[in-house]
């Protein structure tokens, strides 16, 4: 396999075997459709030894529908939910959650430090709506675990906030897109990182770290998933073979694979913050505790990655020149360690003096 | 493989094998999320040469975001639909259209003859609608072609339809989540059946005949899909390793895999309607002009086939007792011939107590 | 005043003298806004009163807001509401139920005699429904009282629908655009004619009946009004001057207005009936209970009429040639009689030829 | 009549005599419903000479309806609007936009000074957004004029908002809830004040400032108009008796009734804010303009004249402890004083050591 040069996001890559052989595997023989088959039946008990308790799981098909699904289900009959600002579900889905709750739901974005949103801030916020006796009223918040920035509310941060969130009487919503890889990160137990910590609802994300096309919309909060079905099949979230959207799930879960995938994911964007950090002129923009860095780069070494022909999402306003290198279960240290000496050749002015730019580009 | 005994829908097959290689094959390397990968763009080409026209083309997941993006485009700013009394998407979406539009759109059942709806009859509801100021006013007619009781409309009948339609403003949407089984039974072009007898958009279907999840909207009327990109989005179907479901489309329909895959499962349900025919008491509720039968059987026939561990859908109300014997793709001859002796000796009395089954089966 | 040519609605009236009077008592000094004046105060217990139980009363602006905050409340989550295949809410509001329900709320049409839904039918369309799982699921019904073609529920009629509706988890709205008039046709209590028959909520009108422009949504069950504040305020139905509305509901409820409005009304709808009897030709599409005909002309009445500069509303397709011939609380005797002079004199060939129009109309 | 102690908000007053007088005027006669009467179709002419210009005009029952079908008008299919943190259809509608534009509206919060948008931060809101591919793309922009704070937009600042928004594709909505103020304040025209600074279509409010109920959309670009018709009417603004309202309307614009009322209004909040000016302590919360006053007051003048009985809104965080001295059409110069006089009373400790507080207190 060619080095990988596509740090665009960790949606580049492809699916990981044991997920295509999950989906193989259950190819053979005819179920009952929608949801009647032995993978999706199976998939409530694995999902409750998963998360030590008793939980109600949907598969849907992608994160959009699982944060807007949530978002109407937690501010029925109408409401506002509390965001970070930079959440995807509020910036980058289309306004998903206005869509999904039929305009019943806003998204309110709170100031963050570190992508994360304080206890503090939210409790203050709720007494501010309090005020306003004709605003949209707050029914819930929404954490992004990991966050947009690649950092990971601890335990202990979550609790804070659900406990400010359930003394007000909000619920509390986890956007786990990139839940395996905050788990991974924290070396915490799920169920530590979500219900115990006071998450009712969890947007569980298999996506981005191996899967085709899977999440779940896992409830610890059982009463909340009255309505969840009628929701997303009148949405199309109701495959019809929805066996492949299961067995995804399930071989994702098997052997901890979700874990391991995280694990080695977060170790590269580790190994490339590590190599970047020797680069004088290097800014980081945050943290990196999960599996993507976002830096700010020489524009020297910008300008050398392009031309090498690697790629990378913005962040921010543009003239802030961050950038974000995402990592998956699929990097290897061995393309990291080609982007990293990519960027240390272009930093280093003798080195680019001694060898003649490639004409070809 | 044992014997079929499960055909309550076309949907409780898995994928084809061409389907499932594709999706193995697309795994390959890295590539852009989100649709800008190799096998989407191509999908635009594609789908062109296969319906000889310009067209776009929107993978999504399911029937129902298929038909309810259309609905919210045709009806947008509001309006309604005209659908026959069976449609999928007036009785078995959850109320899709409504959902999709943001309570925009609202489908309005006409009367139909062997499940088709007829030119004079949508002229007349047009007409009377028109004195109706403060009704909600029509936009558009959804046609399911194959219809929901195994007929097909033929290109005559289809334009009739869209004639009278565009002369009184109305946009045609086909809901083809049987195209291939109606194009196959028509012996015509996909052109023939669609935009060249006014089509205007269609819900291109391929789950029922071998996908593992994977609808197309096409446009042929290519000012309409102006905010389909959007609406999509929010609604999450823009998967973001969106080569998955555009692998599975460009399968399908490379070397008339999807109409070998129609032919078949039609010749399936005509096996079926034979072998039905020389049981007395048998009463067939419509047509069998694609891949499955409505049929309603006599007791013993039906309380025979249960008790042997087969299982049919129900159609109409319970006390009809019809039901439908749906073929797939992968619906062998053996299969049907199994069924079809299966019944036969539950519906001879003699047989049933005298002979012992026979071994060819 | 000259003579009333207009019988095109009970809308064309203006406001009864009492309710103008009342908005101008209303007018001195300054109030809490929003509702928190002493009117609207004082119109929870004056409901009570006139319906001899608890109730919640929201004043609204128009009968259309007035089903649709009923309708968006009795199907959330989301659902659909049986109606008669001519009711207002269903064709003549332009789709004001999805509107106001965020697209959850589907109105579906029962077939009717004398406009009136039977309990029988309505069993048997839950029944039907609930054999279709994937359909939009039945949540109410909506009785319109008096009808739409001017007849009445009777209190043991309204109590079969509701005690069908209850028995299958449906909640029972009543579109009283025209309950004056219904109560004054039974003779019973407005309690009997309601709540004590099983209605829920009742959109109570009183536009059609002498108000400037008040309706009232009336909450027998009062669970059902737990969202209702936030839906009105953010539809625009939260009036800053909200003492103009209940000003009139005050007035329209006090001695007995509403009900001899309604019986004056309902007398004169009688008076042209009578009248039209005489003439050869007429049939009668309905009976007439409340404060309208409903019946096909002569031709010649017809162009008569038209030509006398008489005004009225078709009714049904164009070609059956029904006009609504519409009495309102401020209809007089002589009104009428002129009206039916008028009538005569087309009808009668001598008349027209020989004899000049009597002074005395 | 007694002296004014209610400061709460314009919108505790009455209606002025002239809309009573013409409210009355209006009901004589009968007239076609739902503005096919005489008012209603003057009500075009009439907007077209105030607004020296063709309009369409739509008369509404409330603001939040007004702001909120331009909304959907000025969204669809869908789309951000942007408005000041303290827009009044941002946080005190309960999420209007959202509702009327069946969650296809969002409305996005820019920082102001003195209650007011600039033009910079405008253009860079929506570059900024323009690199957010999947986030809600911004098509309009809302500007309360007189603003929540009580200042006015010049027309060269509307003018700068107007081009900057028309330049990147937005449309300009204005919400004059209090647009009669804000003219009267300009000394300008309506039209320089709106279509000559680029305005698209208007809120033209006129409860708040002596109508009974009634604003009016007006669209100064009429192709956006199509649709409103449509939306007015399910949303249940088509009153059946609209002459009621186009009276209102008519009224309030003839012999500058509108102008005369609000520049009464705006004087009576002048003088309050001078007589408060001498009071040591009292801080201004911004300049004031328009009718009503921000200020934060020393404790004992706020216990003071909440113990005689004075009421006003609070604005902001509690903490801050502003409050809204709101001066209507009615406000008279006696009722400013008196409230000054008491204001001093309390300020001067002299005064309240001479008199005993009442016990009372």
């Amino acid at each position: 396999m060619s080095v990988k040069k596509n740090f665009y996001s960790d949606n580049v890559s492809g699916a990981a075997p044991e997920i295509l052989e999950a989906i193989v595997a259950a190819n053979a023989g005819d179920t009952a459709p929608y949801g009647g088959d032995a993978w999706s039946e199976r998939l409530q008990q694995r999902f409750a030894e998963l998360f030590e308790t008793e939980v109600e799981v949907y598969p849907v098909g992608t994160g959009t529908v699982a944060n807007g699904l949530c978002a109407a289900v937690l501010t029925a009959p109408y409401g506002s939910i509390y965001v970070s600002e930079a959440a995807h579900v509020h910036g980058s889905e289309c306004g998903g959650p206005e869509f999904w709750s039929g305009g019943n739901a806003r998204t309110v974005p709170l100031p963050t430090m570190d992508g994360k949103v304080a206890a503090a801030d939210l409790a203050r916020a709720v007494e501010e709506a309090g005020a306003r006796s004709a605003d949209v009223p707050p029914r819930a918040i929404s954490l992004t675990q990991a966050t947009e920035v690649s950092t990971v509310y601890t335990p202990v941060e979550v609790k804070d906030l659900a406990e400010a969130a359930h003394a007000r009487r909000l619920w509390v919503h986890m956007d786990g897109a990139r839940f395996a890889n905050a788990v991974a990160r924290l070396g915490c137990t799920p169920a530590e990182a979500s219900w115990k910590a006071g998450v009712d609802v969890l947007s569980f994300g298999a996506t981005k770290n191996g899967a085709l096309a899977a999440e779940a919309v896992v409830f610890f909060n059982r009463t909340l998933a009255e309505t969840i079905r009628y929701r997303r099949r009148r949405g199309g979230h109701l495959f019809s073979k929805m066996r492949f959207l299961s067995a995804q799930l399930e071989a994702f879960i098997t052997d901890d694979l979700w874990l391991r995938n995280a694990r080695h994911a977060n170790a590269m964007a580790q190994r490339v913050r590590e190599g970047l950090t020797r680069i004088p002129g290097v800014r980081f923009w945050s943290p990196t505790e999960v599996n993507f860095v976002l830096v700010a780069l020489p524009q020297a070494v910008w300008d050398g990655l392009v031309a090498e022909g690697y790629s990378f999402s913005r962040r921010g306003a543009p003239s802030e020149g961050v950038i974000r290198i995402a990592c998956a279960f699929d990097t290897r240290p061995e393309d990291v360690d080609a982007l990293l000496a990519t960027a240390h050749r272009y930093a280093s002015p003798q080195m680019r003096a001694d060898r003649p730019v490639p004409a070809a580009r």
